[in-house]
């Protein structure tokens, strides 16, 4: 018997993908939570049957939420991560010595449990001294932390369901005031290709917030259409006025400081969605 | 009724797509044709199972595979498509005023008229007086065309099949032959996900018969991953050298003057397969 695991990523388009068994499934208080071991991809969390991450292409997502803000960032010592109960953003923001203290916080503990039991070379780093995990909404998190971070990180599901109010502009509001005053947060916003308006909108809300707004691309094979976004806004550093010959090279498989600038360079079809 | 065409883009993964017909299915003497017509992407070509080209997506691979190296040259008079007999590579070459032939050469002559007839805004160009169609095999036409061309795209299927010999070091002498001494050829060489071997190996080829050797990436939704690499030989002309401020704009949606150098930075793992 051969098992498929499909997944819609559009009501007309997905991708479907061959397991060997379903290692994990159960319903959260916030949703339905999966792990299943596909031959392509390796163990695979899905939730809601979405797909949010994989052993075999996690590594693009998570050093690419975290590098681009921790290197254009002069002193990241206080890093957040709202959602990305899997740890995987974790694991590449202590990689930085500058980081003194990552904070996860995650709306489903679920998520980091299970994380930690089937994908422990992504939730690995959870454990680790550096880092606080808690349990807990992030916008409530934020609300009581003005002047905290220097970096946040937005790692959150798809903007339907629980992660629905990080989307939101009030949500980028409370995430400038928990900034300290030369912060940088990033979010990720979806495929330029199935989620156009999204990113246009997040894009605008964000500059009306920040004085530095800047969207960048990674290929993703999992996500939908392979390519996907990350909007950041900085209240003082611009990441394309980096030095990229200062940045240091860290253990990375995607990230190098080689491509720091270069993932800013849009496709034009994506540079409209932001002009 | 719902329909779904499903491609195996390898043994355990691809993609599925809702689609509302077929409207055309032969088999010709070189592979299965099939034109479906999908919610998601639009009209579909497939040649044996596989898909080419997508009505929504066609224009990065078309506009990739290029714009780079026609903007690479200085002075890009003859150009020869191998392969690409959807037209689609055409109808982006003659964009550029400096060029004065771009000829096609294309093994199986029902990929032509399948697609004049079914995906007549890719196909259409075919009919420009600049434009020469050839049905035949492009080694073949090689083999007495030394000094002859400005640049040659290498627009193949897969490496299985008939375009298998297009991925062949004795192929590239030949393209290196039929250049003139300022020539630049480009070739389609697939996924770094899914075909990381064959990236290192045609690279390996290129760069021990052409002086200057790079790889560049760009994003397509249907294709397998959804990242792309192309690999450019040039005699003379480095595509990082180009005065990008120089550059025209062309009416394009992936392609733009501002990413010309940065496709060809890399993502780490993508770096090691052509060190």
């Amino acid at each position: 018997m051969e098992l498929w695991y499909t997944e819609k990523q559009t009501e007309n388009h997905g991708i479907t993908s061959k397991i060997t068994r379903t290692l994990h499934t159960e319903k959260s208080e916030f949703q339905d939570i999966a792990v299943i071991d596909t031959v392509e991809f390796g163990r695979m969390l899905t939730l809601d049957g979405l797909v949010m991450t994989t052993i075999r292409d996690e590594f693009v997502y998570h050093e690419m939420i975290t590098h681009l803000a921790l290197n254009t960032h002069a002193n990241p010592k206080k890093v957040l991560v709202v959602g990305g109960g899997d740890g995987g953003a974790i694991r590449e923001i202590i990689k930085h010595p500058a980081v003194e203290k990552a904070t996860l916080v995650e709306i489903d503990g679920r998520v980091i449990e299970v994380s930690k039991q089937y994908l422990p070379e992504i939730a690995g780093a959870l454990g680790d001294p550096k880092v606080e995990v808690l349990v807990d909404d992030g916008i409530k998190h934020l609300a009581d932390k003005a002047d905290t971070y220097d970096v946040i990180c937005i790692d959150s599901t798809d903007p339907i369901g629980p992660a629905e109010g990080l989307f939101a502009a009030d949500f980028y509001q409370s995430v400038y005031r928990s900034l300290k005053e030369d912060g940088i947060m990033v979010a990720q916003t979806e495929s330029p290709f199935f989620n156009a308006g999204l990113i246009t909108r997040v894009n605008k809300d964000i500059s009306e917030i920040f004085p530095i707004t800047r969207l960048y691309l990674a290929a993703i094979p999992t996500y939908p259409s392979g390519l996907w976004s990350f909007t950041m806004g900085s209240k003082k550093y611009d990441p394309l006025e980096v030095d990229e010959t200062k940045i240091p090279e860290y253990p990375t498989k995607y990230y190098s400081p080689r491509i720091h600038k270069s993932v800013f360079a849009l496709p034009k079809f994506v540079e409209d969605l932001i002009k």
